[in-house]
């Protein structure tokens, strides 16, 4: 007999334990579009502190520091934590708006003029411009 | 012969699709956590344009709108874009992460004291207090 | 003999106090544009959480609050010495930038057609169109 | 006879005249402190954007990019202008609340422990503890 067994953990599965963790404090009152938007802009703005003075390499390397990695990794989590929530309330398959945005981003950032700069694409030279 | 399809997309193999985009065009120099923690603040303080006008109620039916749905949609898949992006370059287990964090603030917002309330945890009262 | 007492503090007054501040404590290097833009980012968003899971009308009254006041006050504070910094780093002349900024405001959004809307000038009708 | 002419644009004429064309435009209904909090938000995040890519030492030539400094100076005006109307409607003195920040933050950050360290404040050693 077939037997299947998966491990993953999906974006919908902690979406859902997160409903249910508001739900159960009664939290979808707080929990409009507009309060989970300034919520996710909070927690950011929280990473944003810890990285505010760090200069490039030590921002790459801040991980190697363990009580700062726990703090990053928590703020990390807040960040994540609000927006699945949003998108959950918004209704917003997050997996594919991401994947239809990345080959959006493919076609705005061809390989050949995208390439080793950092310019915005309404700034890139026609595509094929800088191919062979 | 025992068979198994899982389509479930994880957040490790959209990880991995950032990874190759950044890759292919040469990104990863600019790809450092302050960097991305900025790009990040910057995709979310656009998704903030959009509500900052809106009154509770207009925010919670924004997705009826399509052409704002559309927006909101694009938005949101960008913060999620380098939410990964930096969890990724981070090396930070974002699931993992992010049941760790709920269990903490389990902890923090037992549901007997914080029902109801949008107060901090730092404010409740004691645990218990506010039970039977 | 012709005396003259003016009170006024102005703009460029607190920058050099700021500056001040900073060169006494040997922080220049850490005061780059980029760094600036990070720390005026964080404050705004301690700024974002008190306001988060407040309804319009709560938010109004937030000040009545004495605790909360004296919190709002301080971040409101914060967010006002980095943006005055991080001008005074980039040699901006923040009253002839902003009045220039209003003159531009003023015609992007004409007072006939921007009535009562929240519309983005973008999306106002032509000029006149909503006038007698 | 004693003449005094003082040109001072002072934060108070600036918000005057915010606070004017807000009311022009019957606009003070979008002006609660919340929305505003998040509009301050939105400006930030643009103003990150531009900076997000840049080292530290592109950040600090940003200005002699003529089309970039135009875009900078815009966006630290649209900040401006959106913390000062912030404090207008809380009602907060901008001088005064910078200012006594300003005393409070003397004290958190002594000369002789605060020095050349973005430590902070929290961690700082006590007080003299770094001194002669």
């Amino acid at each position: 007999m077939a037997e299947c067994y998966t491990w993953t953990v999906t974006i919908a599965s902690l979406q859902h334990q997160l409903r249910d963790f508001a739900a159960q404090r009664d939290w979808e009152q707080f929990h409009t579009p507009k309060n989970l938007v300034m919520a996710l802009a909070g927690e950011v703005g929280e990473l944003t502190e810890i990285f505010q003075w760090l200069d490039p390499d030590e921002s790459a390397s801040v991980m190697t520091d363990p009580a700062r990695a726990v703090q990053v990794r928590e703020e990390v989590a807040d960040v994540c934590a609000y927006l699945l929530r949003l998108a959950d309330v918004l209704d917003i398959d997050l997996e594919t708006a991401l994947i239809e945005k990345m080959i959006k981003n493919a076609l705005k950032y061809p390989v050949e003029t995208a390439r080793s700069t950092a310019t915005k694409y309404t700034k890139l030279p026609p595509r094929g411009a800088a191919g062979g």
